[in-house]
């Protein structure tokens, strides 16, 4: 079954057009589609019938673009996977309102779950959906604190990045009648790579190669964002932090010189690597998690996504 | 049961405050609670289980009060309820991301409908969900048409409004296990209800007593917003129109003289007693649909909402 061929069924065409056309359009920019994958994944891992995962995988696509539609209106994004996002194709007003469409769309998909199974899925969604905009509210509430703990910014990415991976696995796996530890196995897994990835976000946002990257190395930089990057500089500075927080005060037109200088701190405190080494150890601890499943081509899929997301350098 | 003491009993004190903060104050600043009261209503006139239609009742005003929000970002209106509006108090981000919380709330509040009902009662709000984001859709589409017909505008009103009074009637009805006619009948019901509601509040726009009436009356002539006054207007004008397009190409700061202006050309035309006769003409398809129904408490309720509705001045 390919995921990508079931989103392309999905029915945009219809009236009104200024409701759906950015719909079409946001699902049409592609993706990876790691989401809805992982969630069939975890169905066949346990046997089970993929007809009955896809509406939550599909669900789950669909709500993953919600989020990122209006992430991109909150946050002023112009572009999103090399094209104009929609506030900037069309207006904000469109952006607000198909976006609440998408996610009403995502729970439309969600009715087609198996009845039997209806009552616990919309439950692990909503739970999933309520947490990512928790880490959204935590994410917007770190910009304005002067000091944020490792812990605190951990909690936010768990939120606003972990949980919908990890509710993906879990959902595929309780479709396919998987037992309650085996979901729990699956939702922490999901919960460790997304941490990984996350961070291994930060750590390619300083030291990306621009060719390979998708974005402007320095962004984070930037815009002062508290990543694990400078978070973990920020542990090991102690007094000496005032220099670091002096360029992060700073929000200038040219960043090459601020990328440049923080860049060189990360860099004098050997932050790269504990900040990889940190990613090293979720990835671990995800990959004995699947030592204690079964063992079959679905836990291969999983070990592969593992390994990729760690070494990936876009 | 009382619905506004369940809806105070919902705890919104919650981490993070910023999230959970603006959903409570939305909540709190009160409103008829029709559309819960209809579903409870509905389940009581087929002797069913208040508590069963408890949670769905919840998640209606929840789902209500999230339409309302957004809204007032993409209106820019800075008052509701006579208070500042989320995005005002607040910022324009918090009105969209505690927005999405709120219809995440909503649908979390439905999945505690029985189980053998939650898969209907799922396709039943997703379908009036989906139909009250077209109506918006339709309502920003018909601001830069020239020409919209009455039935464009019956058409957006009823999915704006009126499919929300329906589904809510239909949802109680069919939790209490009505039959399907009683809860196509009480749909009809609903949407009967919903026209007559809002052309009443077209006409009071207009014609309105400010002491009574909640808002600046001449609010929708100063919009230049084509309502069923307006096409009523339009319609009886013919050839004459251009007088009435030439006002309602203007934008002004002072709209004195261009509300009594127009008021003046409704009144030449006879247009209120028109409206007035179309929101009677509703109200009594409404109440020939309820002696359809079981004779009862709750119908006579039904008959003293739609008797309200059609009578107020406010």
């Amino acid at each position: 079954m390919d995921i990508n061929s079931e989103i392309a069924k999905l029915n945009w065409k219809r009236e009104p057009y200024g409701l759906y056309e950015p719909i079409e359009y946001t699902l049409a920019a592609g993706g990876k589609r790691v989401r809805p994958q992982l969630a069939m994944i975890a169905c066949q891992m346990f046997g089970g019938n993929e007809e009955e995962a896809l509406p939550a995988a599909l669900a789950l696509e669909v709500f993953h673009n919600f989020t990122l539609l209006h992430d991109d209106v909150m946050d002023k994004a112009d572009m999103r996977r090399g094209r104009p996002t929609v506030h900037v194709k069309w207006n904000e007003n469109t952006a607000i309102l198909s976006g609440d469409q998408m996610l009403i769309e995502a729970y439309k998909l969600l009715s087609d779950v198996p009845s039997d199974k209806l009552p616990k899925v919309l439950r692990l969604f909503n739970k999933m959906a309520t947490e990512i905009c928790e880490g959204q509210q935590y994410d917007v509430d770190f910009e304005s604190m002067e000091h944020v703990t490792k812990d605190e910014y951990l909690m936010m990415i768990r939120l606003k990045t972990s949980v919908l991976l990890a509710t993906a696995l879990q959902i595929g796996a309780y479709i396919a009648d998987a037992d309650e530890q085996a979901q729990e196995a699956l939702y922490q897994f999901g919960i460790a790579i997304g941490l990984a990835f996350q961070i291994q976000d930060d750590i390619l946002d300083v030291w990306g190669d621009p060719k390979t990257f998708g974005k402007a190395v320095g962004g984070d930089i930037s815009c002062n964002k508290k990543t694990f990057v400078y978070l973990e500089a920020m542990r090991r500075l102690g007094d000496e932090a005032k220099n670091l927080e002096q360029w992060y005060s700073q929000v200038l037109e040219d960043n090459t010189e601020k990328i440049a200088a923080v860049k060189a701190i990360f860099e004098q405190l050997g932050v790269r690597e504990a900040c990889e080494n940190v990613v090293e150890d979720y990835t671990q601890k995800a990959l004995a998690i699947l030592d204690t499943l079964p063992q079959n081509v679905a836990t291969d899929q999983l070990r592969h996504l593992a390994h990729k997301l760690h070494t990936r350098k876009d």
